[in-house]
């Protein structure tokens, strides 16, 4: 790997770093690239996992990172990101609930916060160039940055492969516990873990018990069903089993209990946005539990013109999430709308978690358009069953007159 | 119950009959109301089961109809409704799969078929006032035979419970084996059987054992799973473990797999066309087999956007079945969109049943967008990593502009 | 007309009161239907024309009412109900305007809060059985005010013409104005009037000439054109050539020069609610104007994703005011969606008026994605002709990867 | 422009060739670019005018090329692109008719059956990297030939204006009447031409009378409307003032009339795909006729819902024509939901042209359901007024049970 010409015009430059051998890397080949430029490590947290944070700095500073910024984010993430996409209802193609596309909006924004603070003149992160990863970062750099300059060294270097790396660094004496070998590529937050790779690449394969870590195996799971009950105000859960919580903390809760269940498992072939199909394994215990939650509620409450909007407002998300649209005016009107149905998911729901499934098995809401008084109301107050006949000759009038015309 | 006015102008009635309380005391009430008609039963088989069918003629008969038709569309109700509907992944509200509600076209068409064969005048249901059906029959009557005269006992007639029902035929001598008892409310076919009533009427009541009757419960189900290979053309799933199968054949098959697992269980409270909420549990046990096998090779076939407008497509036709109106140019032409998207829909899925879940485990299809020697093309020929920056570029260009221009 | 039997229960009604000869004859009507109750006459001012107001209190009390409230809800119609209606860009059936429409909420409201205020149990109007507004009308009454009764006297009583109304109130001695023929049915407010009925009710004539009332023909409008400018701010027209003006002021004078120039003129052939086809005129004079003023500026600052979104609220929103469901969650949610996109909808148009038509043909704003100098950008910081290969290879990526795999 | 180093790998190309500045330029260029390559010229005649025509094959042989196919397309152009696309009521931005993006696929598709032919191994167009047609070609080719290279000059050489362009031509002594001054960026076919550049680059500017061409302003029409009748059948025109004509002579009779009378004027901001703004004037005069008279027969045999759908497929096929997304399982969906509907779309319709105005005044249709004879309709056989009251209360029924469970 010659580097002859040294790039200028960057001075400083904030990096997305995680710690693993990508970024790692990224850090010695910056200031090669650019003209010895400063690196100012970035990494978000947003509940990816103590052991990914342990020693973090001294590993920046050790791969040449004149600073290291650690920001917790965990809590608005899950209440200013995760929440407003859920409570539209959002799954990409019908499936995926999102994990990795809800954390790429929050992490840009404080990436370019601490560039701001820095006065850096660009921003770096480490994705491939194949993926969505990168459209959504730069996506949202171009929203809030557009004068900040994006390196997306995956796409400028020549290196390919886990090996090309720990060359690079070998050559550079930089110390790296990586090894050559990693069967999955995967990515983690509070909400989701993804597993990509390995003998996932074949669909035609199913998946091997060594794919899943947040979740055992249906098959493993308690023979007991285990009852969770989640309250639920405007959209978001408030409480579990009765007990007030963050909405970080609900999340960290639902998910262990959920883990333990087996549930939250996804098996996907999906569409990039980049034009080609990959084939991806996630697990989402607590948010399986949640999502299910809100939308238990949603049958109490929401008429049939409302749910068929909400779905639509789903339908919209779940791509403008998963294209990394989030810095949008799109996406504004997207969540006034969602937020404005959301004033009517109140209420408490039962969730039954049994080897890898969670039904919502009791509901009930102060919203709710059902109640069991309502079949006790006379007649004449609210539904005359001679009213259907009405209902039904102007219903079907159109295919009436069209038969009759087309005699 | 005195019926002292008899109406007149209606000389032959083609009834809905199942053989139930209903229809049985219907036969007498239509002789006694509409000055002695005469009464033809007719009763689709779509799949309701055997035990329904058992001596429904003689049954007919004894009740004072003059004839009963027993027309077996079972193979035409799976062929030509439910995978029209399931090709184009409808779900109602997100958890129906419509099961009640594609039966009423078949069988209204059949009914008015057997109307035009023996030249009757009127025909007649045995539906509630306050539900669904009423409207899905007499909006197919409406478009099928705008000319017939409907009857709706329910919404005419004073008697109000199976007690009325029961003395209604002692005063008459016609002899019924109901009992005055029935907890739930039940509509079965090949597709599915329905659940409503009991302690159902609560949504704040988790579903008891006794609901369900065609599948067992997952607690219940074998300790290890068992998987099911099915193949798919066009949409149609045209072999099961191997074996080619009619359509029908293969619903049957897939039920009876499927049950054992206790695959196939929803309970949902649902907005009825009529405006107010119900709660019903259903059971769709190969449904959900063949529903999960269809959208597994969608997931290899289908581009982005083509998946995103199926999406539309399945939302429209979700209502479309739900409301009765399949006799209609919106029908045609939803249907239409669908099976153009469905001559991609080709390949074999194994799905892995387990304690109540089915679970497409591997996918694969001649018309795949996904292969793995994809991964291995030359850069050059289909992907160039660097392409990726000049794409985001022009994807965030409008973000971009708006970030700039608005500074 | 003999109503021997008196019907019990309603002491005090108010009625939707126009003083034409519908409304005049339901007042006696309804003492003597509903045992004498008390009549509270309410007439909502939107813009209907001062002649339709003048003597209109004396009438009522002539007619048997007991008090007459005419509430002027002229600026509050146009601020809360048009505005927020065309910031969505809602046209029903790519045609009409809405007028009639949007003007029903705000009267039901008004008149629910007059029969609260004076302890009325019934709520009444003048609407045929045939039409849109009855239920518009009790659609909104279900939402407000589920509890009063609403009578609808068209669907109740016998008469069916005017001749017959006419000799209901000669028998009384009730003195009318009014006239046995008239040959189109119409409704006006401040954002237009509707015309039915005569030779419209044949879609195969043109309309005549004395349909028309609110605009010139273009045969008759001026040979020059004029030219009228628009200030606009968060979707709402500020400024007229210049001058700040109210919102019902601003839509005045719009209408004003607009009508002088023959535009705003449809003639639509619709679906109504209840299933039916009818057609009708509209004239639109200054809403058009205004309509055209609002897209235009989103042509500026929506980009493609938005503009797409928009026309979904559109379209939704449409058939809402349609169909009369403004006091609804969906309706909130629509709005707010709508209202945070207007938030872009900022700057200037001048439309151009012309034997009919009114083009925009200038258009700038502060929130433009388009701007000239963007054209002088460097390439390299906004746009770089060479991206766009890259955009081209992954947006056609799928198209490619199909073609090459089903070769 | 040293062109130092010679590409291989191409030894004949298929270039898109109109004649103008820019492909003439194009044929010297690829010769010395790609090692003296074989250049065949390819000309669409998709009724761009006879006078691009004239003395074209001469000039493509001049210029260097080794053949040049002149295609007559112009009957397939109307009949399988532009009544597919109109079929929709597709329309851009709710204003651009998508005459150059209609044009596009039937010419790659014909050039890449003379790349086939003549056994080449590229293709190459004219387009800029700035543009919405070089993704439009692109897409097309990647969908048909994926083998086959595309060559971009505007993305590849450094000339950039017309000058560069002669002077480009002058040194290798090839002839051209081009000049260097080229107010506006036009593009024709049969159903439109499209003006951009010049004073239009302000949004702000009111276009001159000289951008347009193919109509006369609507000051200068007669001042006598004109009527013009139109047969339809299956959404397609097939007689114009009762002539039959093909579906290309109908449009260029309709093309001649409607442009007398200043019809078919179009000015626009548009999002282009490629993420920047920019203002277009468009002339579809007769196209605009065609539209007009297809959406008025809808709005006789259009029911609610199936209208609703109509308008949903449009908004679908606007955003895929204008993408270039032609040849594509979402395109053959949408054209078949759109032809199921199209088999109502039946009759006459008179449209008036007036001062730059086209108004459907007349229509008529065996499909209607709108008829005369409906009104008089006995009520008992097709509407009692009386179901309006139950078709209301049901309709109403979830606002009503809102309303009174959250008292």
């Amino acid at each position: 790997m010659s580097q002859t010409v040294k790039k200028t015009g960057v001075k400083k430059v904030v990096l997305a770093y995680s710690g693993g051998l990508d970024t790692s890397a990224i850090i010695p080949w910056l200031k090669e690239t650019y003209d010895n430029c400063e690196i100012v490590a970035f990494c978000a947290d947003v509940g990816q996992g103590e052991e990914e944070l342990v020693g973090l700095h001294e590993k920046a500073i050790a791969s040449g990172a004149s600073e290291c910024y650690i920001v917790d984010l965990k809590e608005e993430f899950v209440a200013d990101y995760i929440y407003p996409t859920i409570a539209t209802g959002a799954i990409y193609e019908g499936t995926y609930l999102l994990g990795t596309s809800m954390a790429r909006p929050i992490i840009a924004k404080a990436q370019v916060e601490v560039a701001r603070k820095v006065g850096a003149d660009a921003v770096c992160h480490g994705c491939t160039g194949k993926g969505n990863d990168q459209v959504r970062f730069e996506g949202c750099f171009a929203a809030l940055a557009p004068d900040l300059k994006v390196i997306a060294p995956w796409r400028e270097w020549e290196m390919r492969s886990r090996e090309d790396l720990l060359a690079y660094l070998a050559e550079r004496n930089i110390q790296t516990t990586a090894s050559a070998t990693k069967i999955y590529s995967r990515d983690a937050n509070a909400w989701h873990i993804s597993h990509e790779g390995g003998e996932l690449e074949d669909p035609w394969n199913e998946p091997s018990k060594g794919v899943w870590t947040l979740t055992v195996a249906p098959e493993d799971a308690p023979n007991e069903p285990e009852y969770v009950s989640l309250s639920i105000k405007n959209g978001r859960v408030t409480h579990v089993n009765d007990e007030a919580l963050s909405p970080y903390a609900a999340l960290m809760k639902l998910n262990d209990i959920a883990g333990k269940h087996g549930v939250g498992r996804i098996d996907i072939t999906e569409n990039r946005l980049v034009g080609m199909k990959s084939r991806g394994c996630y697990e989402t215990p607590g948010g399986t539990v949640m999502f299910a939650g809100l939308r238990a509620i949603e049958e109490l409450v929401l008429d049939k013109t409302s749910r068929t909007w909400r779905e639509q407002i789903a339908g919209q998300m779940s791509h403008l999430v998963y294209d990394g649209r989030w810095f949008t005016p799109l996406c504004k009107s997207l969540i006034a709308a969602s937020e404005s149905l959301a004033e009517l998911v109140n209420g408490d729901v039962v969730v039954k978690l049994y080897k890898g499934q969670a039904t919502p098995v009791k509901k009930r809401s102060p919203n709710s358009l059902y109640s069991e008084s309502f079949a006790t109301f006379g007649e004449d107050d609210v539904y005359d069953q001679k009213h259907a006949e009405g209902f039904i000759r102007l219903y079907s009038l159109a295919s009436r007159i069209r038969a009759l015309n087309t005699k």
